[in-house]
Order: C-alpha cells, then sequence, then structure tokens
C-alpha cells in the first residue's frame, strides 16, 4: 500500500500562504491561536491520522459495518475516532468557548478534517455529523436540551445524526412525513422511518442524539411544515439515568464504497414510546438544517478532495517505481536494448498524473476559500463586509460541493489508470478510493440538485450581487496575474472566459424572464460544470500568481520546485481543462429544447 | 433488480436496417444463412440469456470466483456456460464448416454476444477466450495440434486462454521472458510467469489450453523475438490419456469488478517438466497474436457497450417508476399540494438517461460496423474492396475499443446518479455495473495504448489512406442526411467537424514530420477522445437518416415512436455531445508542451 496519502507542505501553502490565514487571525474570535499553535494542532493530527486512521483503512473496507441483534456492528477504530477525537477537540474545535469549543477558524478544522479524510474517508464521519448535530443543538435548541446532549457529544461519547430522508422522500424533503404529535409534558411523541443515516448506530457510543425532521400534526403541507426535534436513542429517565426511546436500527445499508462507515436505516416510534424535543420554533426545522447546510457542502467537497489527494498519491508513488516501456526515439521506434523507464516518464501517465494534481489541489485551495469566506462573514463586523462573505460564499457552495465531488471521481479514475491491470485488482488502493469517492456527488444534494440552486436560486440572488462580488475577485486575479509577463497569457484567457460566462448566463436567464423555469434550469448540470471549471481557473491563477511573486520575491518556504510546480499545475489547467468550457459554452446556448419531457415518450 | 438488459428491437434495428446485414449474407461464404435463420439463433441467445446467464449475475458478484488447493473455484454456470455454448455454436460459430463451425458471420456473432455480455459479463469470457484461442490454432498451428485441441475446445469440455501479460512487463510486450528451451522431440520445455489471464483455470474444464508468448533461447530481444505456443495445463501421455503438464495455478486475483470471471495467475514449469508446441514459425508469435487481436478490440468494445446498455435499461426503469419531487411551475416555485411526479419527467434525469442512450446505441452501432468490415474484409473478393473494408476496420478498431469503453463508463455512472442514494447501495444493481466496467478501458490494451495506435500508426498507415476512406463514407453520410430538410442542419454541423478533424490531424502530424515522436503522440489521450467522438457523430447521423427515410417510406417494422427516439437520440448527441469536441480541438492545437518529462520534477 501507498504510504503517503497528503502532502502537508501544499496544504500550509494553500492554507497559509495562497489563503492567508493569519488575515482571518486578525479577527476578535481569534485571538488566542497564533500561526505557531494551529500548526502545532495540524501536525497533531496528521501524526493522529497516521497512526490511527490510514492503517486501518483497507481494513475497513474489507470487514464493512453490518447490522446484527438489531445494532450495527463497526470497525474498532470508530472508538477510537470518537473518543481521540473528542479528546483532540476535533468535533469540538470551531465551538465557542461558551460552548465547550476552541473558537478555531474554519479554515483550520478545514484543514484537519481534509487530513483525516485523506487518511481514511470511512472514520471522520462519525465525528463531523456530532459535530453537525451538536451545532444545530448549540445555534437553536433551548438551555436544558444544551445541557442534556451536547457534553457527552462534545467528548466524543454520544454520536449525533441527521436524520432528513424517508424511503419516499430522497431529495424531495418536502414529502417527508414522519409525524410529530405534542404531549401534555412539552415533549412530542414521534413515528416514521429514515432512511441513509450516516452513523446512525453502533456499539462504541452509549447513546445517538439524532436532529430529525418531522411534521407536527396538523402543520402546512410542503417544506413550510417541517420541524426539527432532538430525539435521542435513550431519553434521560428523571433519575439521572438513560432508558429507552423506542428508536429501532431496522438496517444497515450494504454499499460499493465507504463500507466502514455505517448508513442506518432508523425507525422512531414502532412501539409508540419514542418522544422528541422540539428544536427552536414549530415549522421552521427546514431553515434550521439549512443554516448548517454550508458547513455540511463544505465538508462534502473537503472529502471528496481528500480522496483525491489520496488517491494522485498512491499513483504518483506507483508512477515513479514501475519500470515499463521505453521512452519514444527521435525515429518514433522503441530500442529493445535500452533498459526499461518508470512510467512517469510517459507523456500520457505524465498527463493524468498532472489532471489528478490539478483537480486535487485545486478542489483543496476552494474548501479553503469556502472556509475563508465562512470565517469571515461570522467575524467581521462591517455588514457590509460581512454580507459581501456571506454571499460569496453563498454563490460557491453549490460548486466547492460539487466540483471535487464530479472531477474528483474523475481524477480517481485517472489514478486507477495509472496501474493498469493492478488498478483493478483488490491488493491495490486505487479501487478502494474509485469506489469511495462514487458517494460524493450523491451526499448532501445530488449534483443535479446543487446545479439547480447555483442557477437557480444563487446566481439571481439578490439581483446578482453574489456573481458581481465574484466577478470583482476574479478581476483582481487578473489584474494582478497581468504584472508578470508569463503569467500575461493565463489572465487574459480568464478574462475572456469571464466574458463567456456573462454570455452564457444572459441567455439563460432569458428563459427565466419569460417564465420558462423548466427551460432556464434543465441545463443546470453542464452550467455546473462550466461555471465551477471557470472557477477553477481562478483558483489556479491566484495560486500561479503568488507562487510566482514569491520565486521573485526570493522568500522561498519551500523548494523552488515546489513554486515552479504550482505555475505547471496551472498552464497543464489552462491547456487540458479550462478548454472544455468552450464546448460547454456551445452546448449551454445551444436553442434546441431536448430534455423537458413531452407527450411523445423517446426514452425506451 | 431490473428485468430488461437489453431492446432486442434496438440490436436488430442496428443489425439488419442500419447496417444492412443481408448486404453481408451476399458473399459466398454466408450462403446457407438468412434472416430467418440468424433471427432464430439470435432468439435462441436471447431465451438462453434470460435463462441461464442474467438470473446468477449479482449472485457471480457476490460469490467471487478463489482460489484454493492450487485450483480456482469458480459459480457454477461457467459450466453451463461452457458446455451449453459449445452446443449452441458460441465458440465455434464464426469458424469455417471444416473447422467445425457454422460459417456465421461476424457481425451475427458480435450481435449475440453483444446480449450475453448485457445479461451477466461475468460468463461470456469463458467461450470467447477460447474461441479466441482456438482460432489462433486452427490459423496457424498444423494439423497434428488442431486435431489434437481444437475439438474439445469448440465443445466447451477444455477452456482456451491467452497468456500475454507478465508480472515485469505489462503493456510492453517486448519484455516477455518467459523461455522455450527445443527438446528434442520437437517439443519445447516453457519456464515462466504469466498474470491477469482470464479463464485461465476452473473446475468446469478437464483442460486448459494456454496460447502462450515466449521467447526461444538466443531469439532476438525485443518484440521480434517472441515466439507463440500451445501449453496446455495436460498434455497427451501419447496412450490417449492426459498427465500433468506442470502449469501451476498461483493465484486468483480479487478484484473490484467483473468478480465471477476469474483472472488467474500462472506458473510455467516450476518442477521443470512444462512442454509447449511452437504455433507456426519461430518469432512470428506477436504477428499472430495481433492478427486477433481485431477481434478481441471488437469483443472488449461490445462487452463495455453491453454494460452501459444494461445499465441504461436498469436506470430507465428505476426512472419509470420513482415518485419524487414536482414539476416546476410557470412561477419557478413548486406546489406541495400537487402529486409527486415520476423523477422520469425531471430534466436532468432525461439528461442523464439520453447520454446513456446515445453512448450505449452508439456504441453498439460502431461494434456492428466493425464486424460488417471484419466480415467484408475476409470474405469480398475485389482486392481493391478487400483492401478498403481492411484499411476501415483498422482505423476504426482503437476507437470501436477505446469509445465504449471510456464513455461507457461515464453512461454508466450516469446511471448510478439517476437512482440518487440507492445507487451506491449493493441492493441495486447500478453499482455493479460501475465496478464491472471500469475494467474495459485497460482491456486488451490500455485507453493510452489505443491512442498511441490511433494516431501513431493507424492514422499515418499507407500515406493516411484509411483516413481518406474514412472520411469518404462521412461524406456520404452527409450527403444522404442533407436531402432531409430536418437533417441538413446536423449534417453541415458534422462536414463542420470532418474539417476540424483536419486541422487538428496537420497540426499533430507536423511534429512527427519533424521527427519529434515524443511530442506527436503526447496527446494522443485527448486525440482519441476528439476522434471517436466525431465517428460517434456520424454513426449517429447514419442511423437518424435511416430512421428518418424510413418515416418517410411509411414501410415500418417499428411504432413510429421508436424511429423518432433515433432521430431524438442523434439531436441529444449532436447538442450535448459533439460541442465537446471544440474545447478539445482547442487542446490539441495548443503550443504548449506540459507532459513530456524533463530535468525539472515537477510532480510531487
Amino acid at each position: 500500500m501507498a504510504n503517503q496519502y497528503v502532502d502537508i507542505d501544499t496544504l500550509k501553502f494553500f492554507l497559509y500562504d495562497v489563503h492567508n490565514l493569519e488575515e482571518v487571525l486578525l479577527q476578535e474570535r481569534f485571538t488566542d491561536h497564533d500561526r505557531d499553535s494551529l500548526n502545532l494542532f495540524i501536525d497533531s493530527v496528521k501524526e493522529f491520522s497516521d497512526r490511527e486512521l490510514f492503517p486501518y483503512f483497507k481494513e475497513m473496507d474489507e470487514n464493512p459495518a453490518y447490522h446484527e441483534n438489531g445494532g450495527v456492528v463497526v470497525h474498532k477504530q470508530v472508538e477510537v475516532m470518537m473518543k481521540k477525537g473528542g479528546e483532540m477537540g476535533l468535533i469540538s474545535g470551531t465551538f465557542d468557548y461558551e460552548a465547550g469549543g476552541l473558537q478555531m477558524p474554519m479554515m483550520v478544522y478545514t484543514a484537519s478534517a481534509f487530513i483525516q479524510d485523506a487518511a481514511n474517508n470511512h472514520l471522520p464521519g462519525y465525528v463531523g455529523l456530532t459535530l453537525g448535530a451538536a451545532e444545530l443543538i448549540i445555534h437553536f435548541a433551548n438551555k436544558e436540551l444544551n445541557d442534556t446532549y451536547v457534553p457527552k457529544m462534545l467528548s466524543g461519547d454520544w454520536g449525533g445524526t441527521m436524520c432528513l430522508t424517508e424511503p419516499q422522500a430522497g431529495s424531495s424533503l418536502s414529502d417527508v412525513v414522519t409525524k410529530a404529535s405534542p404531549q401534555d409534558d412539552g415533549s412530542y411523541k414521534i413515528s416514521g422511518q429514515k432512511i441513509f443515516i450516516s452513523g446512525g448506530d453502533h456499539q462504541y457510543a452509549e447513546n445517538f442524539v439524532h436532529l430529525v425532521l418531522a411534521r407536527i400534526e396538523g402543520a402546512p403541507a410542503g417544506t413550510k411544515g417541517i420541524s426539527l426535534f432532538i430525539v435521542p436513542k435513550k431519553r434521560p429517565d428523571g433519575k439521572g439515568g438513560l432508558i429507552s426511546n423506542d428508536v429501532t436500527t431496522v438496517a444497515d445499508f450494504q454499499k460499493m464504497g465507504q463500507r466502514g462507515y455505517c448508513t442506518t436505516h432508523l425507525g422512531f416510534g414502532d412501539a409508540d414510546d419514542c418522544k422528541g424535543w422540539l428544536v427552536g420554533e414549530a415549522h421552521h426545522g427546514l431553515k434550521y438544517m439549512f443554516l448548517m447546510m454550508n458547513g455540511a457542502r463544505i465538508a462534502v467537497g473537503r472529502g471528496a478532495a481528500a480522496i483525491a489527494t489520496a488517491a494522485y498519491h498512491a499513483s504518483l508513488q506507483y508512477a515513479k517505481e514501475r519500470p515499463q516501456g521505453r521512452k519514444l526515439a527521435s525515429t518514433g521506434k522503441k530500442d529493445p536494448e535500452q533498459g526499461q523507464t518508470l512510467i512517469i516518464n510517459h507523456p500520457d501517465v505524465r498527463r493524468m498524473l498532472l489532471l489528478q494534481k490539478v483537480v486535487a489541489e485545486g478542489s483543496l485551495s476552494l474548501v479553503l476559500l469556502a472556509s475563508k469566506y465562512y470565517d469571515l462573514k461570522e467575524t467581521v463586523t462591517d455588514p457590509l463586509e460581512k454580507e459581501r462573505y456571506s454571499l460569496l460564499l453563498e454563490l460557491i457552495i453549490p460548486m466547492v460541493k460539487t466540483y471535487p465531488s464530479e472531477m474528483g471521481a474523475q481524477a480517481v479514475s485517472n489514478g486507477l489508470q495509472v496501474l493498469g491491470g493492478y488498478g483493478f485488482c483488490a491488493d491495490f488502493i486505487l479501487q478502494q478510493y474509485h469506489r469511495d469517492i462514487r458517494i460524493f456527488p450523491i451526499y448532501e444534494g445530488t449534483t443535479g440538485i446543487q446545479s439547480q440552486d447555483l442557477l437557480g436560486r444563487k446566481l439571481l440572488m439578490e439581483n446578482g450581487k453574489a456573481l458581481e462580488l465574484l466577478t470583482k475577485e476574479v478581476m483582481l486575479t487578473i489584474e494582478n496575474a497581468s504584472k508578470f509577463e508569463d503569467l500575461r497569457k493565463y489572465a487574459n484567457t480568464l478574462g475572456g472566459k469571464l466574458q463567456l460566462a456573462q454570455k452564457v448566463i444572459g441567455f439563460l436567464v432569458g428563459f427565466a424572464k419569460k417564465g420558462d423555469y423548466e427551460r432556464f434550469l434543465s441545463d443546470a448540470s453542464p452550467f455546473m460544470e462550466f461555471l465551477s471549471n471557470i472557477t477553477l481557473a481562478w483558483v489556479w491563477l491566484e495560486t500561479a500568481t503568488f507562487a510566482k511573486s514569491t520565486l521573485i520575491s526570493g522568500a522561498l518556504k519551500y523548494s523552488e520546485e515546489f513554486y515552479e510546480s504550482k505555475i505547471h499545475a496551472m498552464r497543464f489547467y489552462y491547456k487540458y481543462e479550462l478548454p472544455k468550457t468552450t464546448g460547454l459554452a456551445e452546448i449551454l446556448t445551444n436553442e434546441e429544447v431536448l430534455t423537458v419531457a413531452t407527450e411523445k415518450e423517446i426514452l425506451h
């Protein structure tokens, strides 16, 4: 098995240099942190991941979680992840001091979770969802509920989950039917079924705190009638102990990948004795849930970026060790008397490795950027600045979730291809990354849903103000890059792509203006591919500009080759990835309507 | 599990109508066959696949082949496949009468194997490789070897394999080191290791006939010193019986997909008692092997097309049954009081299904076209015509192998996405297709190898004559399509793409002319994507033209909707797939050289 899953220099380069974490640390909330203390934290996470996560990655795939005797049995490292994670602040790190947290920036949390995801993507979700559930309680539930549930969650003793999906309602939350009936004691009686509940049950947590979307009897139809409840697996018995709360683990879904990360089917109130407690106000459940969604979507993008990164390092290591074939001579022939060359010297293999590199590192840069917007929108005091970061975050979020997931899967597939036949074999790890990453375009809103969010909501939000702000950021990068002769050509290319994007958006928005929403959104997915491709071109130009100015300044933290490799990656992106947007623009401005359903059935 | 894996109407439409099998039946070799008799054969294969292949597809994945006590244990249906396959002529169908065959056209063999592959891609390889091995013996080995081995292979009693790959030599056959030492009795003593040998051992064949590439002692280095040997697992003892031939089954590779199709590691001559018999002349082994390679590459393209087809039907069935969400009203909102709609009515789902359809059916059309060229080059008597079909086949073969494999994998991934979270779950079949198809871009020469073959050899072959011939075929389709007003616009688009291809090829060939072969071939893979995309646009325009002219003539064999759906698929291809070639042309004509290895290491 490959022994490197992440390049810490690259991670720190993006964190501290390109995205300038120290700018964020200037905010009052983060005054107790500095670069040294955060570096210590990141290094300890790397050490923990080396020791407790990465060595169990293959084993967890080969011994998947399973359902037995009404519970789910998971790998023993889940216990280590929960307990040590609690101790190290991997659950509570970003929370306020008063909520038991460390007031760490989201940027640092993202960097730390990225390392864990790259080491073993089957494990960090157990703490990640506990974190998300605790965050919902802290933000929206009353003090009593906070006191009852949060401390045990932050320590990793109790697990937390998000219960949204139901068997008859996948992406369509307006069809949630889980019922909540008010009781005299202020609680609610809960009944219903929830599926695809990650980390929903296992033998290493004493209790599970489920955050459940349900409909109070008599609530309006659709998303406006959904409320949020805390429904623990075991509820307090009023005497300091816990008793069963009639939550049943019906099944554990067996999956193609992430097999060590359990995915449960839960039943609530089969014996009519399941109690839930309302979080915040009635009928506001979906709003609360979606306030947490940006964090969840950054986490999905981060996880996919991490898997793509680990796969890149595994195939890179193979390519550097495997001799095979010969370089072509100027005759166009190969000389069999010549020794074999390493496969990394074949242009097609380098192309596949460089594709992986630009996708993995570009995705990492993107999730760190989103985390920075997140930190700043939460902490800056100037309301205009606050709005600016908030809008920037809202606009890029669907791309942050989708680009690493979709392109990460393609990058991993290229990584598998680098190994040839061995890539398909269970003895090599690439096939596991290939299976694991395939869930990411589905998690937390599929690519289709994200694309409709991007085109249908985010782009038009506040009369297109978010897009205006993002355009300004891109223009600034173009301006900075243009100062370097070597980069001017790429800056000009990106400028051209911005104009192309304006044209495409103008064309599509035309349909919305005419009230033809179905047509407006019918090509949302190719539009997602188009706009995120251009966004990544921006991210890469920014990175190359930073590298270039550092090389010129001579203030190198890493080797010269390190900075040059980042500029090379940008060039690769502009040659091999960005041109795809030309074809995508053709698709998006084509007048033909071919995917809107009509009377005539053309699919059989 | 979905219950339809193939649409026989579509298969027959491409076989008889678009590619006009009856034109091939006019050749002398096929005089005993007619449409009725071949239809009976195809229908019997469908019936066999329904009964004996499809029902075991999931079971074979869940109970993979494994190594035990020096042998490989496979699923019991392998026996049915071999024995019934032998009886039904699935092994010998295309062979000459005198070789025990039925003189069936390759087109019909491809259609029949396509059905089997779609039903259960873990099984047909067992007979397919037996066929390939028998074919090599029939073509190149002497009568004695033919009499000894072929009859038992055609009956399915003995298995056959191709042994090319060695642990230290994957794609690089010039590094084969398996040794052959001449013996006094005219045989050779064989010693070496072969890996990735599909169908290399199992409990249901009495004997295995391995066709092994090896180097006779003192042979020249490189590919010119490789000879071909028959090396049976058990050799004749001279008394009408069989004795062990010192072939060891070292291991069975465990894989991500095609888990029911065993992939063995074989050792030859560990006890210094392994005999082989030379096939044809010494040092010509690779040439013989590659004469069979066109058939093998059509088979890979066919298998991938079949998996993409089965996945399309599985996701189509799901989309037609699953209610979820609502259609957008002209306000851009959804009305929760309205009932849910089937997901097939969502434009993004239709887009994914149509992508699957154009890839699956386009790939099927392409493999049938290649089979037609194969049949005609083998049977026409006019030497110019023979050369024409031969060159057309040689040129398209790398695309026939690669397009269905690469785009088929993308199509299947879209099929999985149609099911959302369920697509990732073991209870649904899409995830198995996703895993199974991933080997196809690796089989029989990876995409990188195929791309170098296309750009580096086939395009330049006989001064570009093959390309000239293919261009003529495309021009003819453009001319025919232009007669229909509805199709003229697409015909013009394809004409433009032909010119674009000329420009791209001119640019790339410039490097070869300057002797810069490494640069010439460095973008071979994007070129493959470019040229096969245009080739598929041709295939689809041909199909739409046929459908259009049939609709106008009124001589319908199928419903009006059937023909219209083919025209719709062509339109979809021209809107959503063909424009990608614009971006690819930009990539291919970019002057920057970024993937040729230099002193500076930019990959870490």
